[in-house]
């Protein structure tokens, strides 16, 4: 059935009893405000809204359920730049009025299994028509340790860099299952001092070069050693995007001790060191270049 | 300049400048997540999400800052719904690369005069591309004292039901210069024991019913003291929505005390009676009619 024959009562009905809410939840989807418990005493609030589109974040023809899956995982992987910990979700979805309602509710079926996987209650939403593509918006809001949360701005000069799991080819549905490192992220904040954190969305060529840029900093990097996804070349590596890995700058005195609890921790997920925080910036593809840009990865609008 | 020729970095480096951020923003836009301090201690959280889109809340000829406008004062209607205070807000912007960035600056100018007379915090945001037409999804974070919060949900039967202001004719453009009647609902808590509200975006026709069947009611009405807007009839003051008017259920005990103070406190707004809550619905457009369904008001894919 389509929307425009369902109504939005109606479909509202069939999809908010199967929003499991949390015991923070005071008042969830179906008024006017969600109303929810603050933070753990002496925690801040993190907040995060991030979107997806049909024909740019993912085909019209993709299941909709990965696609409610990776946009509420968008938003998470900021969480886990943050090392912070996700607590409520708010959905908006703008489809045209021809939408199926089993679309949009295979979408919600998506959000939801991705919010349970992190303990986050999705607590309101709203829906628009539209002449246009299909657009989810997704609206975190969670909470972090005062001493505990992490920006791109920290990066020390002399920083090792480093990035968890495999770069390139998201293209190829990977991006559609996206896990945020969250419970990496928890893991390297409550063990290490991190300096400086940030999830890589746009790829590496665009993504490093902000983390640098918030710290101050140039980097070098070299890029025989990214860590590449099967059959992906290093200008891929460097410029796909939709990673969703962390890259994170670490005091090199740490090294050793950082390498060797991950494996002991995250057997699975390699960590990989590919350069370093530096007051200028240089990309070294071999001893003989240095100062060539790092260019490449995903800019809106260009 | 076209959002294609200017690039993301380059818009975010004109918008982000002049966000003013209160003294309870952490780090605003421009990181992975913002972070904010929590709410007082002993208040909750007050999530809400809502949206704006091209040919559908605005024509795509609207003045760019009334877009922005509406699109922040339409979720902040909400908080004045629930009785709460906004604190901050998350603005995500998805437009066609051939946009000016002329456009989305203004978009921003009234995103920015809507959050700063509420001294709501733009402390994130997220920009798409789209083949589509625009659209503007605001989610607003902010508190409310634990025994204040207002929902659709405490009605009770033999409540008188009030409105402020006059309905109808909003799609004359008075739609685009919506002011949320926080400071009016706070008011109203303050000082009396409201049992249930909400606000009137989709109009009297469908947000009565709303009210009253979330608090297990039925409702009665009479069409001749509906409080128009100049020049329209009953069935537009009923069915035109984006009032964004107060509709709220109080004891009929508190009428006159009500009425007199809101008068002295509120000399240019009206206030109005417009029925009462009851265990059956009916409406009186005359006495000899009853039991007749209040029809219209808008609903969104119909």
């Amino acid at each position: 059935m389509k929307l425009e024959d369902l109504g939005e009562d109606r479909l509202l009905a069939r999809i908010l009893p199967r929003l499991q809410n949390g015991n923070l939840v005071v008042a969830g989807a179906g008024d006017d405000c969600a109303i929810v418990r603050p933070p753990s005493v002496g925690n801040l609030l993190v907040l995060k809204t991030d979107c997806v589109v049909a024909s740019v974040h993912f085909q019209p023809k993709a299941n909709p359920v990965d696609v409610g899956w990776k946009a509420m995982m968008r938003p998470l992987s900021d969480f886990a730049a943050t090392s912070a910990i996700p607590r409520f979700a708010l959905v908006t979805l703008i489809v045209s009025k021809k939408t199926s309602s089993n679309w949009v509710e295979q979408v919600y079926r998506g959000l939801h299994r991705a919010a349970a996987q992190f303990d986050v209650s999705i607590v309101g939403g709203e829906m628009s028509g539209t002449r246009g593509p299909a657009a989810i918006s997704v609206s975190v809001v969670g909470e972090v340790e005062k001493d505990r949360w992490m920006s791109r701005r920290g990066g020390r000069a002399g920083d090792d860099l480093f990035v968890t799991g495999c770069l390139g080819g998201a293209s190829k549905g990977k991006h559609l299952r996206l896990v945020p490192r969250i419970a990496e992220s928890r893991w390297l904040t409550k063990n290490f001092s991190i300096h400086a954190m940030i999830d890589l969305s746009d790829g590496l060529g665009a993504d490093l070069p902000r983390l640098a840029a918030a710290s101050n900093l140039g980097f070098q990097i070299d890029k025989n050693r990214l860590p590449r996804a099967r059959g992906v070349t290093i200008d891929h590596a460097i410029s796909d995007g939709e990673d969703y890995e962390l890259l994170f700058a670490i005091s090199p005195r740490t090294r050793d001790r950082l390498q060797k609890s991950w494996r002991q921790k995250f057997p699975r997920l390699p960590l990989t060191g590919i350069g370093s925080l530096h007051q200028q910036s240089a990309i070294n593809a071999s001893p003989a270049r240095t100062n060539q840009q790092l260019k490449g990865g995903y800019v809106h609008f260009q």
